[in-house]
């Protein structure tokens, strides 16, 4: 896997990028954080001096849907601004008194960095409490509390939580090259995924998508009911290959195809689901220049980018030194391609599930002001942003215990748990699985292990169909005691025939143990099937 | 305000009904609830043998648009089927280890009933405490714990939950009258309606749904982007008028009405948005009678329906004794439109926002087995259910802490707090406001009162609209410092002008002293704009 980052801040010095000792000087330079029910923010309030020297972005109302440029801001909210006036007194939101909330405090026991297993989190970890009122008493940080976390809030997401959501942005993504970017919290990227997809495509006027040939099945359900028709680009080891993707749209032709030529990609560059696939640097600046020529808007979808680990180097071999700093993790990161996005034509979507817990239902996303404002008149008539209760215990954790170096260390220590992981069930795959019939590439990324497995050699390879033998596989593996997910499950275009035959299997859940044991009967389960019947 | 209930049960006899020791047997029967991460549920595996005895709702596919009929089962949770076998090794799911989610318990501190004030809370309240590994440990209940909650789940949302909002539903709306109802959980009830309007609705095939003639702003904006029509009923102080419906959908004109004859109603039918009305039993049956003729989906959203105060008795007049027992407060409920729901043509929107905390972003709607499951299908997609950190702190509150009894004395305290609140604000009217321009109908329920002004009597009623009247007074009123909603922002059809001059004002926030300062300000507006001028 290419993972070599040359100039992720596109030429930009190095002495201008945001560092984590930066953010302290502008919080301290900022004041206190004074925030309180229901505040109004946006990502400028907290972005740096440095974030403003560029171009802005362009304007995508030529892509925007009909549903996306309807929405009209919030009335009510419009009324919020006479909040301000000193001494006003507000019969005007319907918001419930705190003195109703019957949570009076809440206290959750955390790790402290770098101390991060279990074990040691319940020798050395940390008790951090939030109280209702701690605000008002100058208490337990005193920015953020349980009035504000537990009444309605702003569809954008908290102040706190976004002011830490947005520093992060800037400190990974090292120099965006456009000066107005924002972000606005999220539910969870599958539901930031459907608000874009309604946002930027229309049944009306017969819209289409581009994603991997092989994708991810929730993504592909959430898109095919709303009358976007997919189109699958096909991809090697690294991914989307966007020669491929190029050649789909110089040559597209809407009455065959049945849909207008695509506007959109959703992709997801590291570790994709389900083919574990990177993209590299180059791959990335490939991709985004054929969007460019065709003036494609991205869906960077990127769950699994701090899931990328150590390269691998085999069994037995010594491994590769674990990036020291954190300085030395960011530039060990592929870039991403909101890095190189001197359009604003890119849309990220980032997501605590996979680094933090999924049961928190927030993620966020980053783009361009007018995008965001889209998708912000949007949630507020949807999701209203997510669980202030998520928000405070989230942004405690991230922010006032951690910090951001802590998180980066956390996601460094990940990183290494992820490794050991991936290291072994390949391990396993080494060991058990006929490599003659089955192959695969070493994710460097994730958490999947897509399994190829060369259908050719069937014994009935000429009389039965690739879905037959995938099924009489996946049936022997279930017999057999392990579950692994039938690869024609992704299919981006799912009334076409699959061209391989591949079998995604995760290490991020069972066991080590109980992964060698899977591999085995997986391995067990191929040899049956391809064993040649008398 | 018509509050009595003289048979909920639909003539169903007394002893049929589930009580909350009912629910105790029901569980005891079951035995301990075994739900690990991700797992499935239904309201079917919580209901009471009662619910049973009824005949199946009707069937909804000719009001379902385009978009719902579409929507597949999750492939990938179709594999999750095969979990069940014993010994098998799950390499399916993307679903992160519990190991490495970094907060390792939480605790709560919460009023033990009928203890709720702030100050008792203090004095007598309990810590509840979430251990990571509860259930494998036996500990603090062994039901539901942190490895459960801050995974992935299931977007009905978890089975712990699920039950509680089962049992809740079945013990409020006592006797529902079709047998194949069901909950699932939402992340509040805007975010319900959107999916609900998306199921019935179609931008192409020009739908429209009617509503209040003064409607929740938010409603009307989360309606209007997606090409839906929303067209307004006429009301009295009970809410909307059946006879005005009926009469608009007999004379139905679609060429006329640029729309569709309208198949949703969207109704709030206790302390409704804006105006505070609350529809009788006999306004519910009659409006439900309207529904069933012209065969209209019923979107029921009661954020306030636990909102439904002490009858008003004016000032100086002695309390009317509050309710002594749980049995009695739920007697005293209006009864809902679930409760008449013969057909199972309505869904309704429940939420914690108003009665617990709005900040949990969560809520439930209870409808068909047919309109849940399309439901469900799309929050896959979408919201993928409430956050589990939410989830599980109000379970443990409502449930486990609380009980359904515990719960109801919390709604009774509820009760009389906003009572004691909407009585403050009414005196402050009688006091305040000039009676022969300002008039009202005390609220029976929810958070807002509503106010009349009588333009007619401002000196340039002949040359001034209502809108600039209405404008005027919102200026003098920010002037003198009190923010009071212009009713003419709630206006169903916003190109219509408005047929009176209305504010709304709200008793939930403010102090009771800021209060009747706020109305003193409203009175001195309104005294200022309607002096006649030299």
């Amino acid at each position: 896997m290419l993972v070599e980052k040359k100039d992720p801040g596109l030429g930009q010095p190095a002495q201008e990028r945001l560092t984590i000792e930066g953010i302290k000087e502008l919080r301290a330079k900022a004041g206190k954080l004074y925030a309180p029910t229901a505040s109004y923010s946006d990502s400028d309030m907290f972005k740096s001096p440095q974030a403003y020297g560029k171009p802005k972005a362009k304007r995508w109302d030529h892509l925007l849907s009909q549903e996306s440029k309807a929405r009209e801001a919030c009335v009510l909210k419009l009324a919020a601004k006479h909040l301000k006036k000193p001494g006003l007194i507000s019969l005007g939101g319907g918001l419930p008194s705190a003195e109703n909330f019957p949570i009076d405090s809440l206290t959750m026991h955390v790790p402290t960095p770098p101390r991060f297993t279990e074990a040691e989190t319940a020798a050395s970890g940390q008790d951090v409490r939030i109280g209702k009122y701690d605000v008002a008493r100058g208490e337990n940080g005193g920015v953020y509390d349980l009035s504000i976390a537990m009444n309605y809030g702003q569809s954008v997401g908290s102040a706190q939580l976004l002011r830490w959501v947005t520093e992060h942005t800037e400190l990974v993504h090292r120099g965006l090259p456009y000066s107005d970017w924002r972000c606005a919290l999220t539910i969870g990227s599958t539901g930031a995924l459907e608000q874009a997809l309604r946002m930027f495509c229309d049944r009306a006027r017969n819209d289409a998508i581009l994603t991997e040939e092989y994708s991810f099945s929730t993504a592909l359900e959430t898109t095919a009911p709303l009358g976007i028709k997919v189109f699958g680009v096909k991809m090697d080891g690294q991914g989307l290959l966007p020669g491929d993707m190029d050649e789909i749209l110089s040559s597209w032709d809407e009455k065959a195809r049945g849909a207008r030529k695509p506007t959109v990609l959703y992709t997801v560059p590291s570790g994709q689901n389900p083919t574990g696939a990177t993209q590299s640097e180059q791959r990335r600046r490939d991709i985004y220049a054929v969007c460019q020529k065709h003036d494609v808007f991205i869906l960077e979808d990127e769950p699994y980018y701090f899931l990328q680990m150590q390269p691998y180097t085999g069994p037995n071999t010594p491994a590769v030194p674990s990036p020291a700093t954190v300085e030395e993790f960011l530039d060990g990161l592929v870039p991403s391609l909101l890095t190189m996005d001197v359009d604003g034509r890119v849309m990220r979507l980032d997501s605590f599930s996979k680094v933090v817990v999924p049961g928190s239902r927030i993620g966020w996303i980053t783009a361009s002001e007018q995008i965001v404002e889209r998708y912000i008149r949007h949630a507020e008539c949807c999701s209203q942003g997510p669980s202030g209760i998520s928000q405070i215990l989230m942004y405690k954790l991230v922010d006032e215990t951690w910090g951001h170096e802590g998180y980066l260390k956390w996601l460094m220590h990940l990183r290494l748990e992820y490794t050991r992981r991936r290291d072994t069930i390949l391990a396993a795959c080494e060991k058990h699985l006929p490599r003659d019939i089955v192959s695969w590439v070493p994710p460097a990324a994730g958490m999947f292990l897509w399994l190829k497995v060369d259908h050719t050699k069937h014994p009935q390879a000429s009389s039965k169909s690739i879905l037959e033998i995938e099924e009489a596989i996946f049936n022997t593996c279930i017999d057999k005691g392990v579950l692994a997910i039938r690869g024609s499950w992704f299919r981006a275009e799912r009334d076409h025939a699959p061209s391989g035959l591949f079998f995604r299997t995760t290490f991020a859940a069972a066991s080590e143990a109980a992964m060698d044991a899977a591999i085995e009967r997986f391995g067990a389960a191929v040899r049956e099937n391809f064993a040649a019947t008398a």
